[in-house]
Order: C-alpha cells, then structure tokens, then sequence
C-alpha cells in the first residue's frame, strides 16, 4: 500500500538520508545538512516543500520542490528531485508523486511542473516523456556558483 | 550615469513592457498580464523580485529572479531574466545588474546564481564565461505543462 504525505521537521533525518541516496543514483555529491534541511525547509519562510512515499509504511521515495516564476508564462513549480529507492520501483511510485506535485501545480494555477532531467538517464527521459512532457532542447542551464558569484557580487555598486 | 533599484507595484507597466521587448529579442512568446505581475510581484507572498536598471533616468533594462533551492548545495537563486535594451547595450548595465543579484545570492548565503541562457545566443554565453560561470551541459530542461500537467494532476490520489 502506497501513502504520500508531506515532510515536516521530524523528517530531516530521513529526508538527508534521502538525499544522499539520490545524489549516489545521479553519481552527484551532496552537501547538505540536516540544520539546513531544517533550517530552509520547516522555518518561517520554506525554501521548498516535499512529499515523502510511504510503501506499506516503509520510506519508499520522495519529491522536492518549490515554486518558480516565468516572467512570459506565470506562476510554475520547479521539481528539484523525484526519488524512488531502488528496492520500491516498479510500483508506480514515482508517477504516483508526480502526480500529486501536478495536482499542487494546478491548484496553485501555475503553467507548469519544470524539471531537469540527467541526459544519460534515458529511462527517466521516456517515462517523462510518456506523460506529455516537453523537452526545451535549446536551452543551456549554468551556474556563476561560488567564487566567481563572489567576484562578480564585489562589483556591486 | 545608472542607477539600479528595487521595482514596485507603481512599475508594473513598465515591467510588462520590458518583459514583452525581452520575449521578442528571444523569439518567444510572452502572455503574463498586469494584473498577473501586480498579483504574483508584489503581493503578500511575492513569487519573484525584480531591479530595474536606469540610464539618466530612462528604463534601461531589469533582473528578474526569485529563490531556488538544490538538495544537494541549499540555497539559491535563479535569474529567469537578465535584459537590455538594445539602445542601452555597451554600458556594462548587464553587468552591473548581474553583480547586484550575485551580492543579494551571496548575502543570502546562496551557492550561486541559476539561469538558462539560448544555445544560439553565443554573446550571451560568452559572457558568463567570462565571469566564471560553469554551464551544466548533460541536464536537459523539461516542462510537464498545461493539458500534459493537468492529465497527471488528475491522476493524484
């Protein structure tokens, strides 16, 4: 049995756990902890929200969001991560929590759910796509991360 | 001589028109209303920010953004739009704006600014090179929109 509920404080534990485990599947590193966990997440100003997928009571996947603006289109959410651990696949749990971040989407009369998707992650591409989803092939996404943020923020006037 | 400010709900003419010069230099198609930007800027839970840069006291073109998150480095923010009009070009006014919404990132205690620049627009891309940005090649952007997102949405439990 499948039950998706919202994450709250008590989950940052879980959710870190989460989180590494979906770095390790994208062969990415994580750095968060779970004071900022709970710091951007369950403070007075969320940062994102999540909903975590319970199967038969078992923490089975997650999905993390938060809300997006297109100045041509409106109000969107941005899909940072949809997870679902290994063991639990096959189940119809990733569509299962999409479908719910949808139906957040549309009630918060937005244009749509964006995403990134890893280009090698074929299975992830079709099963998008499969569902209507648009791909934006001429967009490139980067990032003035780090120092270079601070070297340019030092010429602010 | 520039000046750069915060934009407010008395702009919101103004940032329309900006935005609709800005869709037709990247040959898209802007539909955001007044009414919309008024709504989703400068209501009680605002869904962007926006600076509008200034050149002897003419609009000369904005930085839109709004807050992102990454769960795996925490706190950022994306600058969906970065625009100057064509007659204020060559005054480094992007720059200076690009360096204004680093500063509020870095403040923020942000990891960096996100965007999206068009894979033809190589001035562009040039550009944040030459600041130090990395772009993220093997992601590609995707949109579950509209009809697509409102047939999953209907899916939800």
């Amino acid at each position: 049995m499948l039950s998706i509920r919202s994450g709250t404080a008590r989950d940052v534990s879980l959710i870190r756990v989460l989180i590494y485990e979906f770095a390790e599947y994208e062969r990415l590193q994580a750095l968060i902890t779970e004071n900022e966990l709970l710091r951007d997440g369950f403070g007075t100003q969320p940062k994102f929200q999540i909903l975590i997928a319970e199967w038969q009571n078992k923490p089975a996947g997650y999905a993390l969001f938060f809300d997006c603006y297109s100045s041509f289109r409106g109000r969107g959410i941005f899909l940072e991560d949809l997870f679902v651990r290994t063991e639990f696949r096959g189940k119809k749990i990733g569509r299962a929590l999409l479908a719910r971040v949808a139906a957040i989407a549309q009630k918060n009369v937005c244009f749509g759910v964006m995403f990134n998707v890893l280009e090698w992650n074929r299975s992830a591409i079709e099963f998008y796509q499969s569902l209507g989803a648009t791909f934006v092939d001429d967009w490139k996404t980067a990032c003035l991360c780090g120092d270079a943020m601070r070297l340019v923020a030092s010429e602010a006037a």
